[in-house]
């Protein structure tokens, strides 16, 4: 007789057993490796919380600290890989096959992880396509997550970073799969409700709060002029003529000077209320200037950042703010808003090759993707117009009779033709290539496709991939933005040239910039402490961003 | 000085108002229509929540009787269009712009408002889309939603058709607006908490269950030999050499043949646990053999399936169900998994041109897309690799370096030549064009696109349209398993050998299938009273599907 509770009796018995080191819901810290050596079985798939931003630190401690000899094999599917702990994982064998989407300051020790053979690589995913696993075929068994506070029923308040955690609980708690909350202190009533305590089973008082990692803050005075122009250009060659309300910025300078210039230059260009207004972002701290200038109207947002908190607090008008006043950020609305209500997706990248592929991985870090390749991909499922979008349609395909022919998503890779310590943008061949024969793996780990990018912004000017009508011509669009980079030097410069005259290929001097304007006293806020007195003194910024 | 909590004021005032008719959040169901008054105001963007299954039915028929002196000029942005108040509430004025996602009853008057100019149409989205923009740039106002039940606090229990509820309350309560709940009943202690009572501001008991629609359920009864050979073909055709494992189904008879196929045809061809194992889908009564016969190991669902409640109830180890036992569904994540983590969709369309563009608008109906275009889109953000998934991108692009060439997701239409009331599916131009240019859209309410679909399925065979190289093998590809329909007939019958040769179509002779054995006798169940013997009388079909 077939039995269909299977499922069900082992998250019995699972909580049985984890419910020896437990008080109602509640276990000690000091008990918390041994909860997990109850609850959790060899092979078992684990959600342990953790992206590029908030980590459930204490829960990824207790799992590294378990006897292997118990627990191992286990099978971790997990937005970043970020923690030591979440690597020492496979070193000590507790762990065997990875499914992630992000690893930053990790990314060179899972390199060495995966060449050495201690990790087994399901696939590096965007944060996304992950969550939409837990619904299909990587559901968890266990997820270890991270919230501010409980109660004594179990409910979770995740403070302004609930992030990823709806998703996790979401996917794991229905399909009898057990929910371990770490939360930074037990109270009587918690400010608002983030996850029901129905979907909780057990819940450890860490003392002190979760890790979070500042990610997207980036320091005005970092700022370099070359930016300042990258910035400009977009502004002026993309921003304005397709007038884009809608759209994402990834991380980095370039995209922090487009912020700082929105009420400065661009305000002089008199994008204000045309450009600029609805968001999904994180509560990027260069952001503020814009947010105090009006330019800002709404702000949905993956997660938060730190130091941010009071200000958005104090700015309910522009943020997904809740009854108690802090803010609610979930990582995936933020995503299914970046994929198919923004217009373009803006960021940068370590490597372009010929064809406009981008990637972040190189020979020896393993970075993974994040949201990129969500936000940067074409929504092939969108069917509502509007007129960035309706524009890119049309100036990739004018031929294809109007009412057929669908829009294009704005994606637009910016930097500097030689990045961080004079490394060139630009690559023949994308590292990511070498990668994937080395780890023989199926798919080189490419972040954007070519396909999929319309523009290229370096100080050189702006290549419109839009407009070109065959590879050559996209290659040769991709050469004349690369400056004196070896692609760069490589062009044919008729061909450039003629790209130039018809538009495919954007000078400064063609949109009327001039690269000696581009000062950093162009920059709405040039420190930190700049856009601490924008805040009011909301903002407050983690030390390591403070020299005064 | 600029305020920045205007917004909050405003749900102050709006909560004020309101509660002159409540005690807590308690609101009675006499006083529903001044509630909306009070709280509602003209120009609001207002979110009613129904889409294809479950409706807000108590709140509709309430807003429908507000004063229209008081309230008018909403916007409605909403899943469907589906009852009579939907669209009452823009004949009366009450309403006058629209964003919407599904309509199916509706479709006849909702194009009679539109050419009438009763109705300022925003856009047709997929579901998933019109979430993403409730983040974005349409977040609502007053969301008015339905729940099974609702403790004192205002915590909700939505039952098993969970569905839009969580996506529409989220953007509704972080961003100040006001929500308010339908619910059949109040109690003292719920099942399990599907929504925190912090994120609901009034609750009204309507004494009744809200209406859900049984659109899933299709009778085996009335499943034709010519849908059984295209079910056939299908399994044997693309199902079994791609080794589709994670998929969706939309709706109809075609996809319902497939299901009641997996226990008996495809058993025979040995392909159980090869595929058709991990499902985004609805729990459709015809799946249930497959589900007895130990073919389906996991299904996340939208919504729920009017009678299936305790069948599902019954398999946990197969449903997303909760810690009472009942199913969570989610309309956004299983559109997301759908989306990103399914190797196929294969679903039915009214109309297919020679692009292999379809839609369901027709000339005088405006149903709109529901999931189709999100599910039947190829998703370029993925980045895991699957076979199917591999398989099908090296068909469509077999000179790329396989490293940097992403899969494909499969994107199959099915259908007979000739449909109901004997209207052929294929024609030179879709409805939909007509419609653009009567209604002056910037765009053709396309459902998929032709670039995006990958196989078409009818009696005469499978169309291979990733194997066609240029518009013109596509289109005859088309023809060729257009049938004696206009398109059909137009073939050039040895372009058609020469793609019949060469594998793009295939005939069920090329499978090895006999036309003649497409029995009835095939399908697992013959009649819903099959689907209730092999449920275990678990499975309780509505009414108008018993004729026992």
């Amino acid at each position: 007789m077939t039995t269909w509770d299977n499922a069900q009796r082992l998250r019995e018995s699972r909580k049985r057993a984890g419910a020896l080191y437990a008080r109602g819901k509640r276990v000690e810290k000091k008990d918390a490796t041994a909860l997990l050596e109850a609850v959790i079985q060899p092979g078992d798939r684990v959600c342990l919380e953790g992206d590029n931003q908030k980590q459930a630190d204490l829960l990824a401690v207790a799992l590294a600290a378990v006897n292997k000899e118990k627990i191992h094999d286990l099978h971790m599917v997990q937005s970043g890989v970020v923690l030591p702990e979440h690597l020492d994982l496979f070193e000590l064998g507790i762990a065997k096959r990875l499914d992630y989407a992000y690893s930053g300051p990790q990314s060179q020790r899972i390199a060495k992880l995966l060449f050495g053979g201690k990790i087994e690589l399901g696939a590096v995913h965007t944060y996304l396509e992950l969550f939409a696993r837990y619904y299909v075929d990587l559901t968890p068994q266990v997820a270890l997550i991270a919230a501010v506070s409980a109660d004594r029923e179990g409910n979770l308040y995740t403070g302004p970073n609930t992030e990823d955690t709806p998703a996790i609980v979401e996917a794991t708690a229905f399909k009898d799969g057990i929910v371990i909350a770490q939360v930074n202190e037990i109270v009587d009533k918690l400010p608002r409700v983030d996850i029901p305590g129905d979907w909780v089973d057990f819940v450890i008082e860490s003392g002190k709060p979760f890790y979070v990692e500042p990610l997207f803050t980036r320091d005005p005075g970092a700022i370099t002029e070359t930016q300042i122009l990258t910035a400009m250009l977009a502004i002026k060659g993309i921003y304005a003529p397709y007038g884009v309300q809608r759209l994402n910025h990834g991380i980095g300078f370039n995209t922090a000077a487009i912020e700082l210039l929105l009420p400065t230059y661009a305000e002089r260009l008199g994008l204000k209320g045309k450009i600029a207004s609805h968001w999904a972002l994180n509560p990027h701290p260069t952001l503020i200037p814009a947010i105090e200038s009006g330019w800002v109207k709404q702000v949905h947002s993956f997660g938060s950042e730190v130091g941010m908190d009071d200000y958005i607090r104090a700015r309910p008008d522009v943020f997904f703010t809740g009854p108690d006043g802090s803010l609610r950020s979930n990582r995936a609305f933020s995503q299914v808003a970046g994929l198919y209500a923004c217009d373009m997706f803006i960021g940068s990248t370590l490597q372009i090759d010929l064809q406009g592929n981008s990637s972040t991985v190189t020979a020896d870090r393993v970075a993974g993707f994040g949201g990129a390749p969500n936000m940067g991909s074409d929504a092939r499922g969108r069917r509502h117009p509007s007129q960035p979008w309706l524009q890119a349609g049309k100036e990739a395909d004018p031929d294809s009779p109007a009412a057929l022919r669908r829009g294009r998503k704005l994606v637009v890779q910016i930097g500097e033709t030689f990045g961080d310590k004079n490394v060139p943008l630009f690559v023949e061949h994308l590292d990511a290539l070498k990668l994937a024969t080395k780890l023989d793996l199926d798919l080189a780990p490419v972040m954007v496709y070519g396909d999929d990018v319309t523009h290229i912004v370096t100080e050189e000017g702006i290549a419109n991939l839009l407009l070109c009508r065959n590879n050559d011509e996209r290659e040769h669009a991709i050469r004349g933005v690369a400056g004196y980079t070896n692609v760069g030097r490589g062009r044919d410069k008729k061909l450039v040239q003629q790209l130039r005259e018809r538009g495919v290929i954007r000078r400064p001097e063609d949109l009327g910039i001039d690269p000696l304007d581009a000062d950093r006293r162009l920059l709405a806020a040039r420190s930190i402490k700049d856009l601490v007195r924008w805040s009011g003194d909301l903002y407050a910024p983690p030390s390591k961003f403070r020299n005064w």
